[in-house]
């Protein structure tokens, strides 16, 4: 039976979050790779499925969903697991720090990334955003951090939800990018419950059958190496 | 009965969003002014409801709410109107567009009107930063006035979606705010399926209820005048 998910990704792209999530849920999905060094989520095709050219795209039988977060939040809602039910009184909590690492971390994440597409092609200017989003990153963490301490059943429970794969994934990116600038700013063991969250999100299936797929290594959140993923490329 | 909502706001920030769902939804609320000329969004006591030191805040029977994307997909699930079901085939793109609507459209005006947070002080880096900020504003809206053009059920139709009043919120902040930059770059005749859904919102009565409680003035969305409210301060 064909599946009913059909993902497009990149290694260690946002797409990497869906994965886990999909993983985790247990659910069969098919995957189409974008070839990020001939720039394809560009292209025509792509932008049919998502106009602002961005990985990734989950087909669904409701159609192309994109948006990270957006996907996480159906997908959780659609097979009932991975986040607090609609109704539920965790669900507001929820909810805003989900928002919170979509559009404020995350946000903040893609200019740390990719300077160039909001300041343009001026190196120091690019440096001197880098170095106030940098220190944004570090209050938003030691925020969430604290949100985390709390040991909500959201936010680094023993069964995860799909904020837990978010905000590990985002850890990591943090780590790693971008690859040619200062990421000495960046010390896990200064958010120790976010820390624990993402070793514990380690021992998973769910990230093993990830870390193959996507050549992520042996500590892909607590202790991450650059990509060496079996097709495609990372950036 | 002491109403079950409760909304920190500011005229014109981006409370007004909720106050207009909260009207167009019919429910009781009371309201907390929030003095932004003394920071009160920055002092302790707000911000044991908002570590992020943001308004809104919604108080709600499960907790104190932030995020405007948050509390609008909330309100609405709660009250069981303003956006697709859960589960309906309409909900995947309602989601992904609110959730665009919210970390990159709100992401990049929030940069557009203060630059120096992620900038810092110098003039001619805030202009840049703001220069490119513009460019990929029209490009949001040109991606959502295509979205809106095919008129589903959720973007611009006649009972409004918390994602209408997302955006003819947006739309109207691009028109007003900064007030000592250029904003000649924003022309609403351009985004004709945005300007429909803006003109249509004006007619609601949770909208004349809004203009006069923070003073927006008659066509507060197609022809934006700086608010005048009766209480507080909008900057």
């Amino acid at each position: 039976m064909k599946p009913e998910y059909r993902l497009h990704f990149a290694p260690d792209n946002a797409s990497l979050v869906i994965r886990l999530a999909l993983e985790e849920l247990g659910q069969p999905y098919e995957t189409v790779l974008v070839d990020r060094r001939a720039k394809a989520q560009r292209s025509a095709g792509y932008r049919a499925l998502n106009p602002n050219g961005l990985i990734p795209v989950l087909e669904t039988p409701d159609g192309p969903l994109f948006e990270t977060a957006a996907i996480l939040l159906w997908l959780a809602g659609r097979h009932g697991a991975m986040a607090p039910a609609a109704g539920s009184a965790d669900y507001a909590p929820f909810l805003k720090w989900l928002f919170f690492a979509s559009n404020t971390l995350h946000a903040d994440l893609r200019m740390l990334f990719y300077p160039e597409q909001y300041i343009g092609a001026d190196k120091a200017q690019q440096a001197q955003l880098q170095s106030v989003l940098r220190q944004r990153l570090h209050q938003h963490l030691t925020n969430l951090d604290r949100a985390a301490a709390g040991r909500p059943a959201w936010l680094g429970a023993p069964q995860p939800s799909v904020l837990d794969y978010y905000l590990a994934c985002q850890m990591r990116w943090m780590a790693l990018y971008p690859a040619d600038a200062d990421r000495s700013w960046f010390r896990i063991a200064e958010y120790p419950s976010l820390q624990r969250l993402c070793a514990g999100l380690e021992h998973r299936t769910a990230v093993t059958t990830a870390r193959q797929a996507e050549g992520l290594g042996a500590a892909p959140f607590t202790s991450p190496a650059y990509a060496n993923p079996p097709e495609g490329s990372a950036t």
